[in-house]
């Protein structure tokens, strides 16, 4: 497996020319996690390469617009389009009252599963989880409750060695039962310890936090501690440390800071304040803490 | 005055590549109605010419997605962007409560007033008038409830003969009110005919009929009459006119058939099926029954 992000739209409040606000797409194998779904969203998947039907889950940050104007269109398409699979949403409470009100007026029913699941506002948990992933929210500090979203990859199954299966023959029960690090008991009640006859693999599992809007706060640290990529917003420079403090948004200075004390590999940086009209001063200013950050644009497809 | 019909988007249920869904503006004078608002519509305004605090009033048909949903980041952009201006949308009830609801979620409270005016679907009735238009809305035919819109320009005030003036030198009140067709009386009671004094202004006033989502119906005649420019959805060509009458959608045939019975100067086609990749066989089959026939495409600007 491997993890890809793809960055739809990294702008803050309004669409701006082609920045368009907050939307990105995590690839895990065939399929697609919506992470925040700005208006227009929905008209970038294309021209991106992303799949409209191969979209599984949504996560939605918090109900500012600029976060979530484009999903009832999303929905809306994948419904005309004939869409059977269930979709899974994750939001607010308010998020389903949003969309049923406006299927209704609509006089809409989906031609496939919602299942919506509501998230706490206040509340670390695991949201979702299959054989491959894990994907945990957690609080940031926003002006209204705002939730963050870490994408934990599983560790691989182990490696049977090559000496134990010519010896031993085992069912493709048991070889699974000993990738999953279990030890061995042949048929007369003989003990094998896992370690003696797998060895780990070489894989290593990856990891992605996204912090849509917050204010500066170590708060978030514990959860996004050590991850491959963090996407945190990086809305003011630091010369605008109040108004973003204010406004609660960060500064490129602020996400390098956290990028740096949670020991993140990577930092991407986003929902820039329409003021910018060149992302350089912002890089910068986050390179000089925590140099191996990356400026969100529009198109930009980052391995995990 | 003038009218200026802006094409900013035409397509039909969902976005497909440039072509965004049902979005018109109507320009008199120095500002504009917004008629229907699809998703991305607040991104094509600055492209096509559109600026977005000259929008004074927004009517929307119905409430299918394809109309709509671009109205909320519309509403909250104006109030990002600082509006002081009221605006005044027309729509069915719900629409109210859609706004209210997602403005409710953000915690906004929009920096402009928001006035808005509930339409009812099943009747003709004058909603808006000032000195130069009027707007009257009437019922169509679709799966919900849906309104068409006609706006037409009033007639312009008549010349005052110039012996009149120089013989009489009226002052600036009765100048207005003679120009408005009323009949003069001087400062000893004499009694002089409006027509004695006035000439007709040469300006022919403009209208504009607009019927966003219908099936074929003639009941929508009376309410068009005449007009110099009808927009009527033409969704299909006659090949699928079964297609059509099921999903309470017209042809482009049908289109052509009641601009010619309404006696319109000028019909505008659009809200097409994503299955047309050309519109030219549309545009053909209307103008064999109503050869000026024009098919909408995004960026279009008409003289109405």
């Amino acid at each position: 497996m491997s993890l890809k992000l793809y960055v739809i739209g990294c702008g803050s409040a309004t669409p701006i020319g082609q920045r368009i606000s907050s939307a990105f797409a995590l690839k895990k194998e065939n399929e697609f996690f919506l992470v925040d779904c700005s208006e227009g969203a929905q008209m970038q998947l294309k021209p991106y390469g992303i799949r409209m039907q191969k979209i599984s889950r949504v996560f939605i940050s918090h109900l500012h617009g600029d976060h979530y104007f484009g999903l009832i269109g999303l929905l809306s398409s994948l419904h005309l389009f004939g869409r059977t699979e269930p979709i899974h949403v994750y939001g607010h409470a308010v998020l389903k009252k949003i969309i049923d009100l406006q299927m209704k007026a609509g006089n809409t029913t989906l031609s496939y599963p919602l299942c919506f699941h509501t998230i706490k506002s206040h509340k670390h948990a695991l949201i979702y989880e299959d054989d491959e992933i894990k994907v945990e929210t957690f609080p940031l500090i926003h002006s209204i409750p705002t939730n963050g979203f870490v994408f934990r990859e599983k560790s691989k199954n182990r490696n049977l060695k090559k000496d134990f299966i010519a010896d031993y023959n085992p069912s493709v029960e048991w070889i699974q039962r000993l990738k999953a690090g279990e030890d061995f008991v042949d048929g007369t009640g003989n003990h094998i310890e896992n370690q003696m006859i797998t060895t780990p693999s070489s894989y290593q599992p990856k990891s992605f936090a996204y912090c849509s809007d917050t204010v500066y706060t170590e708060s978030i640290l514990p959860y996004i501690q050590g991850v491959d990529l963090l996407y945190h917003e990086a809305t003011f420079m630091d010369n605008m440390k109040d108004v973003a403090r204010d406004k609660l948004h960060a500064t490129a200075s602020e996400a390098a800071t956290i990028a740096k004390a949670a020991n993140v590999k990577a930092l991407l940086i986003g929902h820039y304040s329409a003021r910018y009209a060149s992302l350089e001063p912002l890089l910068q200013e986050a390179r000089a803490i925590f140099p191996a950050t990356i400026a969100a644009e529009e198109g930009l497809v980052l391995d995990v």
